[in-house]
């Protein structure tokens, strides 16, 4: 398969590995758009949180904890933010399952809340619609 | 304690509940920011995922997908935003443990990505101070 991230995990591709155990590596993103950016992505290939298996997501969220709090714990951080991205349509580029760290300062002028437009529909309309009976 | 979310898990204010369970509920947001915004808490009180336990953190992940996978499944979604925020430095506004999610549909003009201002630093400078060795 021609997956970007499945090429991290075999070793045809180098990364920066920030941490890496048996399911899971978190590298650095070399985006440059934001500083400390980390990505961890699952060892196994799932597409994103919706095809992914639980034990892979416990696996992941382990790791991302793990990278989360030796961050904040020994490298003098002060916060985390986590972003995933599931399926074309929430702007997910490489289709395998990966989630977003970002270790933050105080008043580092990071601004990682999106910029939402405001809702269209009322909450309780949504709400009928979504919830689990 | 003075938590909103713990009094939101204790009954004390009312939510919309779009799923619950022993650990977890999934609550409809009402900032009215984005159609479909929905937040899913821990039952216990921790402040972030930096102080959650591993087995709460799972917890919470299993009803995050769940949602996720009802929204797509059965309710004509196309994908999935998560956000998490954890510490007051990396815009956590209520210190108890959750992640945000928003349901997407293709096209649909919401801008879910932060608007990063670019790197300061050169990656592999940051990489050698946080990589776990």
């Amino acid at each position: 398969m021609d997956c970007i991230f499945c090429k991290l995990v075999n070793g045809d591709k180098p990364c920066l590995k920030v941490y890496e155990d048996e399911h899971t590596i978190v590298f650095m993103d070399k985006a440059k758009d934001v500083d400390g950016h980390m990505v961890a992505i699952t060892k196994k290939h799932f597409e994103n949180i919706l095809d992914s298996d639980v034990d892979t997501l416990n696996h992941l969220m382990f790791a991302v904890k793990k990278v989360a709090n030796h961050c904040v714990d020994e490298c003098g951080y002060e916060g985390i933010n986590l972003i995933s991205t599931n399926g074309r349509s929430a702007d997910q580029c490489v289709p395998h399952f990966h989630m977003h760290i970002i270790p933050r300062y105080n008043n580092d002028q990071v601004e990682a809340w999106p910029e939402f437009g405001g809702a269209k529909c009322e909450v309780e309309e949504i709400y009928e619609r979504i919830r689990i009976k």
